[in-house]
């Protein structure tokens, strides 16, 4: 059975998930589907009009810790602050999901990952996802174009309602059948369940 | 180093933690202290006035799947709903707290975790906690009397407080000298840390 791996690329956690998923799912022999959504809309339904992180100071100031030891754990650089915390991945959300269909998703993910947590870097600057873009070999000007047609904007919505209508109530989780996992410590619980 | 597993009795994820924090901190080789502790102060102070897994339904419906899954992969019984959620684990905290200088803390807190989550019990039925008390020898009586006493109240409060200064928002939580790590699937990283 499959993974569906569920990120937004405002979220923290989602950014060890990303890194290390691709390679713990192929030794696991379960297969990957990449799902980027966007959070805003649901922790706007919660209430929420920013990072719960930002809310609960206590809970932010833990979260920032533990990534960092995480981080280091897995040997990721983890560079703070950011360029602001959380950063708007809306465009960058909108071609992950164009290069889901096209391949070179999962790179692109991970090169975004590290501009927001690793490089102190802009995720919303659209001259530096042209950046990213270009170094993968792609044509920067044509993808922009298609991420922001009408059609294509409309798809990621729908990702996010589907997100919704799953379960989703934060980032990352991962759905395998009907089971909800939530939270980057669970990507190995997930890949067992896809193994039963 | 040592660790310390601050707990409430309301808490799901700690009775998890409960069951399995002796045995791993005794496997590593790491010395355990029980801190019983109360979360009501805190939510409140961020302005909770009830669990957030009730405040937030998509986030409780996912954590009584995921306890689900988490119980049963331990081999503990997990019987749903209990008596409701969550339970006032003022009284039991107040008898833990004594029982943690008298040796009987770590079972007694045990037994009151299976009675909410495993046996659906009222967990501030002062009767019950009397039933678990004599089953373990313990003077009953002598230890509600003493439970209540004025000092001992302020001193799961100062408890409390200590949490709080300590950066502890949820529970169950691990301290290993300034370190905070919070939630069960964390335990194994404070062992960790705890024998760098």
């Amino acid at each position: 059975m499959q993974v569906e791996f569920w990120y937004e690329f405002a979220s923290t956690y989602s950014y060890p998930a990303a890194m290390r998923v691709e390679r713990a799912a192929a030794e696991a022999g379960v297969d990957l589907v990449w799902r980027p959504f966007l959070l805003g809309p649901i922790f706007g339904a919660q209430g929420w009009n920013d990072s719960p992180f930002n809310i609960y100071p206590a809970k932010g100031k833990y979260m920032w810790r533990d990534m960092a030891r995480l981080c280091e754990a897995q040997g990721l650089t983890l560079k703070t602050p950011p360029v602001r915390f959380p950063q708007n991945g809306l465009k960058a959300a909108r071609l992950a999901l164009l290069g889901q269909d096209e391949g070179w998703g999962p790179e692109f993910t991970r090169r975004v990952y590290l501009a927001n947590f690793a490089e102190q870097k802009d995720i919303s600057d659209e001259a530096m996802l042209a950046e990213i873009l270009s170094a993968l070999g792609l044509d920067a000007a044509a993808l922009a174009a298609r991420a922001n047609e009408p059609a294509h904007k409309e798809r990621l919505k729908a990702q996010t309602e589907e997100a919704t209508a799953k379960g989703i109530f934060g980032a990352p989780s991962f759905i395998v059948g009907d089971e909800l996992f939530w939270g980057n410590d669970r990507l190995e619980a997930a890949l067992q369940w896809a193994k039963r």
